[in-house]
């Protein structure tokens, strides 16, 4: 299961090479996950309510091709792997050419922990790791 | 009473206009704020922790002159007027010419309320309260 | 003529209150000001090619309610002054709280000069100038 | 050569988590690099004025404890690797536990080409390059 998320470039992210700042990325990623969450029936903000933080851990940014200001963008965002004490979701932006024809600017991988409101590191709570387990989706590797 | 607080413009504050984009300019007050109650030997995440947030209900700018990348600006904040419902804190930003010699680059005023921790409406403390009243400094208007 | 555009708030907008920081408001303005001028026909990246900034120079903001992560709020943005020095846009922030009913979270005000690639402050072409005349609405005063 | 720059994490800068956004941490690294490359007499806006603009093609961050509102951080950065076509940067923030003992809260690594103007891409000018080659170290493996 891939979700498919609009992005259109804000005049705010651009910085003074004329692109969008590099920055950005990761906070587009974050659009994507919680697309990816709502996709299955589960709300990031719900999750934070049952007491839960979903903390990242790692990322990893590939830049490939500049997006630039008022760009329709396409985040494709994907569940890679959902372990207990490990999930990974990864990432791939995308520029329509044409129709029909697009080109990837960026391909991107996340990986997260669980905590709870003190940050201490917690089990992913077991019915939502099963519903992200049937979430994991392995396409053409991100990063 | 006035802080000054110095200010370099990072890279991913501007935009492709090769300015700091003004969003900053708000972000940049608040670190201003923060010297304040500093200065006044309160730190703002004392007063969190006890409970109460500083919202903003009001903000102002008067832009007059871009800020660039890397530049090294001086901020002036000071607490304008400091009432149990109403805290107003006003702005000026400052670039250096050359020794001795200033520009103006923007000015601004930002108006508060306290909250408790469910957004409800709270007076200021009464010992935060008196301090800030020490505070209260009335310089060339900023706005 | 009033724009009205989705807003989405974003986790990374949160800030440790628990609601979108305020810095954000003026950059979702900015959204709504690229929105009047696509239904005028015009986009601002063709305005920029012409060698044209639109440049900020007044900000004010009224908070009224705070906007929080995942809501889905509508942003309104219109023209409320347009002359050949000056320009004003005014915007409100609304959130539907049930289908039919919506609060105001923040009604907002932003002045612009037109300035040349070099900063130095320019008439609004006349073409562009018509256009947004145009489009001036003075619907509820917004701050 | 490492440079250490002096990071106070900002309030717009937390989210509602309570601790630092990870959007963030490129942010900072953008400020070591200014710095690694004013610590060898090259100023970032001087290259730009040449003609070149050094993008970012790859990022990496490893994030170990969250930073947190107002903490006073140190953010080391080095060049890892300088070739005509790649640069490599690495860095480590710390945080001060008390005088003599810190702790790590990140790792990062970004790798950067050079372009001209057009985002086309360049070689890295020579005299850029044999000092930029001056400074590379290899401390401690940053991610």
């Amino acid at each position: 299961m891939i979700a498919r998320s609009p992005i259109r470039v804000r005049y705010a992210e651009t910085d003074q090479m004329g692109v969008a700042h590099h920055a950005n990325y990761p906070v587009w990623f974050e659009i994507g996950r919680s697309e990816v969450l709502q996709l299955l029936g589960l709300r990031y903000r719900d999750i934070e309510a049952r007491g839960f933080y979903l903390m990242l851990s790692g990322l990893q940014v590939h830049y490939r091709r500049a997006a630039r200001y008022d760009d329709d963008l396409t985040l494709e965002t994907w569940m890679q792997e959902a372990r207990s004490r490990k999930l990974v979701f990864a990432y791939r932006l995308l520029r329509e050419l044409q129709p029909g024809a697009t080109e990837v600017l960026a391909t991107g991988r996340t990986e997260h922990i669980m905590t709870d409101r003190s940050y201490r590191v917690a089990s992913v709570p077991t019915d939502v790791l099963a519903l992200l387990k049937t979430a994991v989706d392995l396409p053409a590797r991100p990063v």
